[in-house]
Order: structure tokens, then C-alpha cells, then sequence
């Protein structure tokens, strides 16, 4: 695909000005930046300044609030469930996520609740805050429904991801970052775009039937749960999503299954919704609340040498420990450029106009 | 398969007996009987009955200690690492959960890691320990390596099974207790006794290769993490394994990857063991730590009814919610009887003769 490169430093200033003539604070513009950026820079496109536009679109209809007084609603000395007042989840999700690193320094851990949000970007961006505390991160949010359950043929799920991070010694730390369905959204859009096939066990047409269309979703289709049908486990991947769903909006009074509001800003939000925007769940657990921190993370280096030097199966790629194809996307990226696919630069650019910037 | 059948409550003396036998207190006997037979109740049937003769033989080898001094080693308002001084993980777990929970009561949450212990049974029976106080309970534990992650023929990780538990108000609860592999070992066991063949990714050979031998196990295979294959998400079933690994031994000081203790005790233990035991994670989160109790449970029963109403695939079941099934066998066997294969009868038969018990 026809690409442009760009240096971290010019999508940072670019985009960070974008936010701000939407009218978020230079703090919170900065905040949502790096959060945004994240993505483009652990390779995760989709989620990165491809989406910037949706941002200012979701903004233009009044579905995001640029100045949102996000605020603890509730709390207990180890929770915290918070209010984003409709503030991107760029920004709300870091708030929250900061909320639970104290309460962990405070009683050991610290967990929040989130409604009333939008989407917050990659879900290793809010979980890596916590490591250079010597803590476990998590953080996990619902998205709109593009999912089916085992057996269904109506969306009820989004594809809620879940990351998990922990920190190591003298290796990388383990980052764990994964949508809880077969494959992303994301990967079926790359395939879209490629005119490619999807594997059996992605998707499924408007009556349930195993489909290998990348295109089915815009025909009534659906995405599957980890483990694609019930022979594979799509159960499983189905309770997973559920459990997200369950820690994001049930606990915080966001919305859930079918009700929550879609990113796209052209499709309309269902109606009689149960709660408030959609909903996050962000942890943080101090490592020395369980056992002195340098032993831990003595023992995640030994448990991460383990796994790289694992048999590799002959002619398959090396065993790899979670968050490596990611952090190897970082340094190179931030070292060298972020490439922008020349549909995104366009949009990108489209925005540049309309706010009187610099184009890219 | 050839099977008789018996009362919830001869079992359950039964098996308490045994427990007595070995030497457990009465009340320790009570404690694990109550969490073994509640797998068979629940119809996992590979966990209950059919494994008492193995915690027999572990203690046999003293690598189950009878009477453990189970204790927090250190502890934070909010967390606990709890020792538990070899003994059944069937005792060990629910002290833990007990731990948890009065931890939540105090300050909202509570999560206990424990190291030093053994096999726990099923999940379920400790995280559900949390819904009769309001509050969500999560369990999960390591187990020996059975799976081997995406891209290699080593075993690294056991079956690792994560439960959640959530309360809902009329509704019964959602209940999701998976392992974090394709299918569990017990599914695989059920097709060898009928001879039957794997379905494709579930399980791979000594060099990696897919196959549908549901005996290759015993020939140096692996089961797969949930997902099979890269290109169906293998690495996220991979993931899920390896946080369950990091909570249940990284924060508690058990034993972690191949090094996990296996189950038969005629199977020896890894040498140069970076911990003690098997380890377990257990968690509780008080609902109204985040909001009000009911309006949680309302909620519960509003998403719970969603599901269930979802349309089904035509000629699919229903669509189901997690822990329907597990709760269907329990209400039908708790009221009538608990099927067991000639095989396991035989094997507590031996029990008998050896403890000079009446046979069942």
C-alpha cells in the first residue's frame, strides 16, 4: 500500500494541535497524544492517527467533550469509580488509570471503574503507566458491538481487549495486549484493503454461517469470539469478552452488550441506552504488596529467558514472550519514522485544512 | 461408558472419610470434600471423584502435607501472600478466598497469591465463594505444562484455568471458569476412552505438527493455548496461560512454567525448582466498592436476559450464558444422583480397602 513516513516528533505536533483547536487544554491535548501515538508507534495503525479524524467527528456531533470534568463518583481506599463526562478516553483513561496507581502505592492494589467514556486507543498505553512503579498494570474497555456469542447471530460483544503488564528485571517487560475475538477489527480491515480472504473461524454471515468474506461485517456478518466456534472454544473467548464487559460498564454504569455507542460518529447511538458512554476498567497492583519487587522481577527474567529459548518448531518464527513485536515496532519507529498510509495522510491532511495547520 | 450412580451425600461421606484417613482435620476434610465434589456436581467430571485416589498418592509421596499450617506470609490492606504449606490446594484455596474476601469487606478488594500449594480442583467452587457477599470472585491457578506456547514444541505452560464469578438479582449468576487452552485435558481424556480423534487445534505432535491423535500427549505432543494456530489468535490463548502463570506463581513464590509440579505422583518433580508448590491467584471485588449492590445486579439480570434472548443460529442451541450448563448438572445431580464411571468406582473401591472403609 502507497505509504508516507513521518518523524514522531511532526505527528506529535501535529496531532497535539488538532486537539487543541477541538479546545482540549494543552495538558489534556498532550495526554491524548501520546496516548493516540502509542499505537502508530507499537504498530498497532489502526488505532493510532488513522483515527484522529473520528476523534474531531465524534467531537463535531457533540459526542465528545473537549473539556470534560472527569471526576470520582465513588471510592473506596483499594476502587474508584469515575465519571469521564464524555471526554475522550485518550484522557479519561490515563486520569483513571493514575487514580489506581495511588490507591496502590496507598493499600497495595487499586482498581476503577469507568463510564461515560469513548475510546481510549491501545490498552498497553493505560496498563505500561504502571510499571515504572514496580506494579502490575491492567486495563480492559467495551466497544461497540461488532461480536457474536457462541451459538448467536446477533452482536452483542465488541471485541473489549485486555492488556496486561509486568515488569522485569533486566528484560523488557511482559506486556500482554489482545482483543478477545479471533482477530481484531483492525486485521480484517487490512485484509479488506487487500482484497484478501479471511481464515475460517474470523468471521460469520448475517445467519451464522462460517464465512471466509473480509467484507461480511458490512452485510449483516459478525466477528467470533476467541476460538471461532465452540469445537475451538469460541466459549471461552465469548466469557472473556463478557468479563470485560462486565468490569467496564456493569460495575461503573456505563453501557454494555448491544447499547454501547460506536465510534463512527455517522452511526447513530441505540436508543433506551442502560448507562453513560462506554466503560473502561484499569488496575494497578504494587508487586512488594505480594513479595519483595526485585525478586519478582528476578524471576519474570528467568520466566521470560525460559519462553525465548523454547524449541522453536522447525521453519516457524521464534517463540516469542507478549509485548515483543510490539517493542520492537517502538524503537524502530521512534528512532526512525512511523509510516502513514497515504489514505490516512489525506484525512490527516483534510483536518490540517480545516483547522488552518500546517499540512503534513 | 458403564457407570453407577450415587447420592450427593454418600458421596460426600465417602470422601470425606478418605480425607480423614490421610489424617486431615475434620474440618479440613469437610472443606476439600465440599470442593472436589463440587466439580462432579457441576459435571467437570475429570476434577472431582476421579482424582481423589490421586491426592491419596500425593500424599503418599509427601508431596501433600495432610495437615498444613497455612499462613500469610505478608500482607498489605489489600493483598496477602499466603503459604500454603503443602497442602490441597482444595483446602488451601478456599483460606485464601477467605482472606480475600475479609480484605474486600475492609477496603473494597482483596487478592491473595499463594504459593506451596497443590491441585485445587475446580476454579468455580473458590471464586463463587465471593457472590453470597455481593461481591465478583475471581480464581485461577497454574498447573504442570501440558501446552506448549504459539511457535514451539516445548511445554511451557499447564492448562491455567481462570474463573470469574458475578452476582446478578433474579438471574442466576454468570459463572465463566475456562482453561486457557483449546480444550482442557478432561476433553481430550474423554476421547481417548472412546477412541475417538481430536478435532484440529487442539492439540500438536513432539515436532509441532498439527494432528488429530488424542493420545499424542504420551508421544511428546502438546495441547494448544485456546485459539490453535497463530493465524486463530494462539498467541492471545498463549497470553492468557502466561498472566495466569505470573499472578497464581511470579507474585507468590511457587513454581512457574515447566517447573509446575505435575499431578501423578509416580511423574517426577522438576529439578532446580525456582518456588514451592503449585500457585494460585484468587480475588474479591466488593460491587459497592463501585456503585450500589442492586443496581449492579439489575444490571446483571438486564445483560444475562440480553444473552439469553440473543437470536440463535439456526439449528444452533440456544445461546447460552456462562455457567448455564454447569449450573443445569448441578441442580439436576444435587436432587438426584452423581454419575460415575465403573473405572473411578473401582479406583474409590481400592480407597476403601486400603482405609478399610465400606466400599461404595
Amino acid at each position: 500500500m502507497p505509504e508516507k513516513t513521518f518523524s514522531y516528533q511532526r505527528l506529535f505536533d501535529f496531532t497535539k494541535s488538532v486537539f487543541q483547536k477541538i479546545g482540549c487544554s494543552e495538558e489534556h491535548a498532550e495526554t491524548a497524544t501520546k496516548a493516540l501515538l502509542s499505537a502508530d508507534l507499537r504498530g498497532i495503525d489502526s488505532h493510532g492517527a488513522a483515527r484522529l479524524s473520528g476523534y474531531v467527528r465524534l467531537w463535531e456531533v457533540k459526542r465528545v467533550n473537549a473539556t470534560p470534568n472527569i471526576k470520582i463518583m465513588h471510592e473506596t481506599p483499594s476502587t474508584a469509580a469515575v465519571d469521564g463526562d464524555s471526554g475522550m478516553g485518550l484522557v479519561v483513561a490515563p486520569f483513571a488509570m493514575q487514580v489506581a496507581i495511588e490507591k496502590a502505592k496507598n493499600v497495595g492494589t487499586g482498581w476503577v471503574a469507568v463510564q461515560n467514556s469513548n475510546h481510549f486507543g491501545i490498552a498497553a498505553h493505560h496498563a505500561m503507566m504502571a510499571l515504572e512503579h514496580d506494579m502490575i498494570g491492567m486495563a480492559m474497555t467495551n466497544a461497540s458491538p461488532l461480536v457474536a456469542p457462541t451459538f448467536s447471530i446477533d452482536k452483542m460483544l465488541g471485541t473489549n481487549p485486555i492488556c496486561v503488564a509486568a515488569p522485569a528485571r533486566e528484560e523488557a517487560p511482559f506486556v500482554a495486549d489482545f482483543s478477545t475475538t479471533t482477530a481484531a477489527n483492525g486485521k480484517l480491515e487490512i485484509l479488506q484493503r487487500k482484497n484478501a480472504e479471511a481464515p475460517i473461524g474470523w468471521v460469520q454471515d448475517a445467519v451464522g454461517n462460517s464465512t471466509t468474506d473480509a467484507n461480511i461485517l458490512k452485510k449483516g456478518g459478525a466477528l467470533l469470539p476467541l476460538g471461532g466456534d465452540r469445537e475451538h472454544g469460541s466459549h471461552k473467548g465469548y466469557a472473556l469478552g463478557a468479563i470485560v464487559d462486565i468490569f467496564s460498564a456493569l460495575l461503573s454504569g456505563a453501557n454494555y452488550a448491544p447499547w454501547v455507542p460506536p465510534f463512527p460518529a455517522y452511526v447513530p447511538i441505540p436508543s433506551q441506552q442502560p448507562g453513560k458512554g462506554i466503560g473502561h476498567f484499569l488496575g494497578a497492583m504494587r508487586i512488594d504488596a505480594f513479595r519483595p519487587a526485585n525478586e519478582f522481577k528476578q524471576h519474570m527474567d528467568n520466566w521470560i529467558k525460559g519462553f525465548r529459548n523454547a524449541k522453536p518448531i522447525a521453519g516457524q518464527e521464534k517463540v516469542l514472550v507478549p509485548g515483543d513485536p510490539e517493542r520492537e515496532f517502538e524503537e524502530e519507529r521512534m528512532k526512525n519514522a512511523i509510516p502513514l498510509l497515504n489514505v490516512v495522510v489525506d484525512d490527516l491532511n483534510k483536518l490540517a485544512e480545516k483547522f488552518s495547520l500546517a499540512t503534513l
